[in-house]
């Protein structure tokens, strides 16, 4: 399995912080040792850094730690290889260009045997995972040509996630640059930061913050991971089903799919 | 204006010398201070380092030149903005996915007023450049819905740069990570270095390499720069019109075009 991470802010907002507990996870507290990748987005353009090696030991992970990348928009993951083999090709997130955006994704879990049909966006690499959001891209682009709101994707999305998640493990993250989608199908915890913002302590590394000093009062930070990363926060735990869509920090629509097949 | 960086070689290569020369021209010896941006495929996985601070003095470009990154095509390019803000939506080389391949862009030159008809490939950044690349892969597409060979491909692809060049300067560098494709409308120099190897200095930095320590004797490595990147070695210069493409190191087709409108 793998770990995922994600962020909405409606501040460009660094996200060391997270990104430094998430590492950790890949060699060095985790097991998640088959690579790593994370996409920040800046306006339109997405900066994607990606490494084979894991997180913990890794060269390019070093950079991304000490860079002060900000970034109202986030999607990370760390690998722990089911079906593909360690190469960047099968590294997350990825990324494909629908309606003049870019678009990122990352998935936990696994769908036994997802082949869906050829279509217009196809897999670079051997990954259910790409197979999946090159799926997903596809209904879209089929059912609409040209580009339409978030909302009204929003049917498309969740039937979608109810039929990959009656196939297997489904939590995803996929964004625009504009919005973030989440999908719960067995393990994703959120938490909202906001003034009076407070301390906190990764869980997995001997590192603090005091989110008052580097932030606003208006600053609202979500951060998604499949486990929480921090200690003496109160994180909640998304129930199976659960999706979500973010924009600047706050959950603009929820709601909870069932379980068995649509 | 800009300049261009490409390399393709029959092993993994690595191009950290050349880089080292083109990012000196992002600020220290040339005026290209508008971004920069490397792509280095790795099997069929892609590696792309971008920033829009001047490569002479980014943060990102210093990571690139200590890592050692073996690659056997790259695509590299430094900008000197003329149309599009400096961002990094507008940070060359661009990336699309065609027939589950990563294909690559980079463009050095300026159309006026080049905007064709919406396609399935649409810009998500402000220039030019991407709006060619995304032209020329929608030109693809349409007649070839599947996979074809290269070769298959040369008549449309050197119909689109007549036109292009037709309309202004047009040089540019395209991979799918099996092959490199190179045109010159105004300005590109080449040069294929293979046993017996030499030494070379770069002209931008005071900066040597002996190649024959670090090559065997069955490598074969080209590079194509804008501007020549080393002394005492002899770079050749394309005439305008000229397209190449490349495979493993060498120049597999090659073909000069009229530089009237076809």
């Amino acid at each position: 399995m793998c770990e995922l991470l994600g962020m909405s802010a409606n501040v460009p907002t660094d996200i060391l912080f997270s990104v430094t507990g998430l590492m950790q996870r890949g060699g060095r507290t985790g097991p998640h040792t088959d690579g790593w990748g994370v996409a920040f987005y800046e306006g339109k353009g997405l900066r994607l850094f990606q490494d084979t090696q894991p997180s913990a030991h890794s060269e390019v992970a070093e950079l991304v730690q000490r860079y002060q990348i900000k970034s109202e928009l986030v999607i990370g993951h760390i690998r722990q290889a089911n079906v593909g083999d360690v190469c960047l090709a099968n590294t997350h997130p990825f990324i494909r260009e629908l309606w003049g955006h870019y678009w990122c994704f990352a998935h936990n879990g696994q769908l036994k045997e997802f082949n869906p049909p050829q279509s217009f966006y196809r897999a670079v690499g051997a990954t259910d995972s790409e197979r999946l959001f090159c799926d997903l891209l596809n209904r879209i682009r089929q059912q609409f040509p040209e580009p339409v709101e978030v909302e009204q994707l929003l049917p498309l999305l969740t039937q979608a996630c109810a039929e990959y998640q009656a196939q297997g493990v489904f939590n995803c993250l996929m964004s625009n640059g504009d919005w973030l989608f989440s999908f719960c199908s067995t393990k994703l915890a959120e938490i909202t930061r906001r003034a009076p913002f407070g301390p906190a302590h990764l869980k997995d590394a001997d590192l603090s913050v005091d989110f008052h000093a580097v932030t606003t009062p208006h600053d609202i930070v979500t951060v998604l991971a499949t486990e929480p990363l921090t200690e003496e926060e109160t994180w909640t735990r998304h129930p199976p089903g659960t999706w979500v869509l973010w924009r600047q920090g706050v959950s603009v629509a929820r709601g909870q799919i069932s379980s068995s097949p649509p």
